[in-house]
């Protein structure tokens, strides 16, 4: 914030001219974009870490546009999850530089960090090759946020011989986002393996009796490994984000 | 009712030419506009204060225009909620003062109360910039009843900044209407800062586990705000109509 | 706040010997009576018209001692909830004062208000005589508020002439309080009848499918009636909280 | 049974040539048009009063052409519910004298019964106008039944005026079927005004917390009327069934 | 009603001392014995064909007491169902006549109608042993209701001889209630072999995935036989109401 | 069934003394032993390979030792499960040769098959130590059926060792058991391992989101391995019966 | 394994080249065909008697293509499952040899097993003719496992001639598939008849209150017949599964 | 591993003397302490760098004080969660040093780590005092884990001056537990605050609509901020395991 501001803003509190809620309403100013029906956070990154990511489902394409613009011009790089064809196709009009990923539902622009920096490592696992929608939405937030990653497919616990011959690749990462369907067992069956966070993301591959998702969330909720802490169904954004934040976290303890 | 009628009646009653019980069907008689498979309630404006509205999913598009005759005669105003676009075509055609809100799927002639009466003050807030519609909807609500709004858009708990940033505009308004999605939790937040009803309307925005807006629901139920009553969810009709009912019968006592 | 003390903070946060998140954490402290694992909020009656209600299930009683006192100090009354006889047993010990409401689970002392204010007019009304513990926590709530209360008891759906005969009782009251369990119907036909608000507060009585409440709160919660809202299953005092705060500021109101 | 046939299946079981089983198994043959894939059960109408209904949904068309066949060479009338139009439309090609019933799904042909025969009086109410298509497929099942139905529609609970005008149409009937979507409280209001049974259809009529059905079946379920009994969601068929049976048996014992 | 306070009533209405309201308020007095926390309907036998019957489940032993007295005086007999041990004790001290079923949790004096008044005939099934105590439930209030009742227990699905063994039985009754936990299955079976109504009644006999009952509920209202309705979990007392009364309706059509 | 009895039967239906219903229903007479309310299906072992196995729960001691008698006599054996203590020690009391497995609630006389018949072979594993009383009851199940059972405790997926440490006593196993609560994983991994049926048993062991079991139970619902069938939560017995079902048959199949 | 490669590793390992875990890695190699996004186990027909089968569902067609390939290659034959049509026109016009099953949406190269071999007999029936797509699904399954099958369609409880007319063809099978949506009743009712193991298949048919098949799972789950295990709701391919696994193990005993 | 022992094994590998199954199974042996019904992981702490943790409920005693043993001989610490005080008397019967938690139901044993070691720094936040003996369980595991801890008691959003004054308390932890029941909207709130991974632990505090927990559950599944991921409903044991994780690879980070 700017000094001079803080201290009219102050001395007006001082004068009597501000009561204390309008004082630190006053404080508040500045650090959101006002666009009406959107209200970006430009906040965000100082606080965690991380600029604000767009949730695209339902906004109006028109929207979206003004709310990269604001990213983009506080913080040069964005991400939406949840982009439909139609308003990726008017956010790549404006932004050519942009990167829609089609099966994973995401429009982004560059990424956070600079060159020099390392955002961690992380792996991205998927127990099927349905879950291929899911882990793309992972791969990208990961990408947008620095990270190195590691994608592994199709381990899924009925060939029993699949996960082992990858776990090599497991031993040296931040955090591991274990992104499984159907009865949701690989997050325990990894957390038993490796000494890292394991965040698990159900999704809503199957059919049945799987509700949407709901078995693979329960199963994952009701891990037996101590390691595995779970996101919402078909949440690979989170899963990413979560595993990110703490591989960039530890790179930054790394790099002091 | 008619004095006339209703002294003929009761000498019937007298007379034993009526039962009682046919007696109190004829009291009934009257104040129900009879179109067959829709019987329209011309009593309401009487005991509840507003007019009927009317409920228009499923309803074919010509019930429509013979249950807003009805209406517009009685009452000289009338609201429908959940109107598709073919059945606010055909009432367009028959009515072109009426207006399509086509975003809140609501079609409104007019407005209750006269010129110089207040309908008080309400605020709608919305969550994220997804809960729009049900906004929308709120939004044509509130001004069917006369209520001065205050639409304060996209100030989730995720963004701290954004809700301080807009008590003042709450500070004097008769009840406050939220709008959320995903975990629901800006009514609680809310109403730690009111003196003033909070009128939760969970969304169905998510997905996964919001479960089509269930999620939301249950937390608004569990709020630990002990002034936040819920309404069903996407129910953006209800909560205006209910915070509207609060701020009329608050204008009224302020007018005595 | 202490003006002296707000003028030191702000020429701290002016000479840079406070950061604003530190000034503005200064701000907030003084508010909260801290009692280690309990942090009580004295600030609630100046922004949300009443002080804060304790909810007693699962604190120890030692704490809820505590609480009393701080809030004493600062009121001059309390109202707990969810109250076991072991926890009243402790709390008359220390304030003999204090009503315990065995069949509502209520620890009360003194009320809200003085004297000569009026805290309006609610109604409570239940269904059947198995309702009655809920309606018991809604009466000491109201009580509390400062509210005139009407109880009307066992008026139900299935007796059709039992609540016409009291529909009189509820032309002038600020807002209904129906409490209902199994089909959870009447909040509906009440709504038909009444230009106020009408909270409905679902029991858990009945058996079977009615799912612990689950049954009449869906109810409610879908009731075709546009004035009513819902709050928590067997949430008497919510239920009569929402009324007393309409009643409230409808009898400010009046009186201005 | 042919007695030819009976004799000689006897005689083979007493000879030995025959198992218990097989007998059994001999004895159950004729009374089923086996048609591959399906096997139309001749022998309900004098089990159980009238002839098997057809359950269309998801049946190929060729199949249920077969089916007609076989129950209209058997008994002179056939039913189906839940028939799509392009189902329909080769049931018409082929039985040029049936009903189709677009709104409620049945195509029929003929009635049960005879001309003389009474099938009894029942009365079919729904809540509200969106309820129309359950009503529809309920007063096609009453009239295959041979019942003489009473339609009274839009008699929900909000507005209290209207069922009261319509009670004295209940006075006489033998049973009465209530449908009603939402919160479904219009059974337990009718329940307690009628001395026979009342079978309430929910519906799924509603949005958001009214689970396509789920709260009005509750409700009903929960009802606090002891002559009300449920079916299926949106079971309008199932409603008319079960009230229709009443009626024919009521009007078989008026005639004796 | 007394004629003369008819009179008086209506010329009240006439003179304009009586608003309409409270004229229709009037008329319903005189029909509820005011209890206080209880209302009970003395006009049900009138209306209904049953009187009252009273939830005993929550409600003071005093308050059963006093509903008991004012049934027993308007009506000669009553029936309560969920009567706790505690309860019963009570009662029975008031009450020696009454008879106490602890298994099913009834109390009951006496039974309607007059000696030589057929209330028809019903049969009540059970799937197993262990759904005894909703059987008791149901014949106590079979009784109660005058009806003839055919008690037929064990006779579940997975013992495929035993209910074609008692089918005889089951020829000539008016209605048959089946009482089965577990997957419910026995109404569907039943259902394809008589010409009467079947009323389901689910109960919580079973574990884990039964759901407290709501397994059989499902299975109940998905019944493929057309003529079975459902009504609570565990609710003997309604599938028995429902049955009697359709019993009592043939029996008086009988006589007629 | 006894020739000369069938020979008189089928006489009497030539002779047309006996309907075929009637008929029907004697030939199903003589395998049911009728105690009133319980009806002991004595043909159950000729039909489907054992005899009836009582389900303890809710049944009179006094009818569990006339059941018990019943079968006694009939088979020389009897399994009960779900039996309480109280039970038991009646049962005892009779039967004091029978032993009462208080961990697993199931109590046994003898068992099934003949000294030199071979029941086959199954494995039983438990995910965890908490899983022991299903374990028990399932063991008991299968010695009473004659299998030899493989008792391998504790070696949910979290501990990857486990597991393969044990595989090899599964190689020649008929049917694999496996017990598990919390995510139930075990099953899958299991499943991908052996070459015979697993059966799974989910377990409510855990809290919270396990729901009771309900967790498991989906997940072993959706498991990947297509060798995995389900049986209901804690149903130990219903586990081990089909493995012992599959054990025998194919002992039989070995032995020809 | 190839010999001299293991002779290789092990070498490696004693020099300490190897560590232990990467030693294991290396032994697992080989057994997988590594596709990139799917890792197709080519040991499951070693270790579980029969290849692996590709759930098609959410695939990309070419990936399909792929995994046939490498199936095709390792056994000789293939089963996909869930394959939508335009799935299916890839894999056509890769495999013209396929037969892509439309209703049951399977595409099946050849079967397993060699032409001399048995793999038992199963029979799947079906309670209603809307079950088909789920018993086609089934068929294919059992065909390609090289079982004989017998098929028996619609013989649900409301007809009850029609299972006993069939029964004698269950005599002899190795297992029984039953299909049922609705109450899914109809596998405790076979479960009662038959001597071997019954794998119920609840289906999806029906609506309202069957919840998209959970009513049917849920009643197979309860089921009172002790034989009854359960998979998937519409899960044809694993009920065909577990039965074809128990029927080939049976054979093989036979032959022995 | 001895590399003696894994000498042997490999030679007899080559000799063929061992499969290479059976080989696998060897490199298991000796990682495991077999107890009978408990096999105890002694690798996991090599494998997940923490030894593994005892699920107390449902263990015998007897079995606690087994596996206790094997713990401490291997690692020198142990922890149990969901301990019983039963199960606490023996426990400390025989580990007189050991501390029972009462409150958390925890009993330990030392800690992980050596004296020099950091564990780094986490913050366990609770919204109420009714969350303590979660909190308490969360506190007792970081400990075990060698953490440093910050306990911050009842910062619910309700009061919203309570969480701000704390914020400076969490600028440089590790990661945050967020404890809360109710609506759960705690960890949403926080994460908008915070650089660092927050775990919701969702409580089953509340009554009615909470649905034992399942309310805050679904809420912080759907959180809107990105940093917030989920365990098991009163899981204060996983919360503080993965926030405990999270840290020591934190500070080992910052410790190279």
């Amino acid at each position: 914030m700017d000094p001079a501001r803080l201290e009219n803003l102050a001395q007006q509190l001082l004068d009597g001219q501000l009561e204390v809620a309008e004082f630190v309403l006053q404080l508040s100013r500045g650090v959101i974009a006002d666009l009406g029906v959107a209200q970006v956070d430009l906040d965000r990154n100082r606080r965690c870490g991380f600029p604000e990511v767009v949730y695209g489902a339902g906004k109006p394409p028109e929207a979206l546009v003004k709310i990269f613009a604001a990213l983009l011009e506080a913080e040069g790089n964005a991400l939406a999850t949840r982009v439909a064809p139609e308003q990726a196709e008017l956010l790549l009009g404006h932004y050519p530089q942009g990167h829609y990923n089609a099966l994973g539902r995401t429009f982004r622009i560059g990424h956070t960090g600079t060159e020099w920096e390392s955002g961690g490592t992380i792996a991205i696992l998927t127990a099927g090759t349905s879950d291929l929608p899911v882990a793309e939405e992972a791969k990208e937030t990961a990408l947008w946020m620095g990270a190195e990653v590691r994608m592994i497919y199709d381990v899924g616990v009925a060939g029993p011989h699949r996960l082992p011959a990858r776990l090599a690749e497991l031993a040296d990462v931040d955090a591991v986002v274990v992104i499984a369907g159907m009865e949701g067992a690989l997050p325990s069956v990894v957390g038993g393996y490796v000494p890292c966070p394991v965040i698990g993301v159900p999704t809503s591959v199957g059919y049945g009796a799987n509700l949407g998702g709901v078995s693979a969330l329960l199963s994952m909720l009701n891990s037996c490994a101590a390691n595995v802490s779970v996101v919402n169904i078909d949440a690979g954004f989170k899963g990413a984000y979560v595993a990110g934040l703490i591989a960039k976290n530890a790179a930054r303890n790394r790099s002091r």
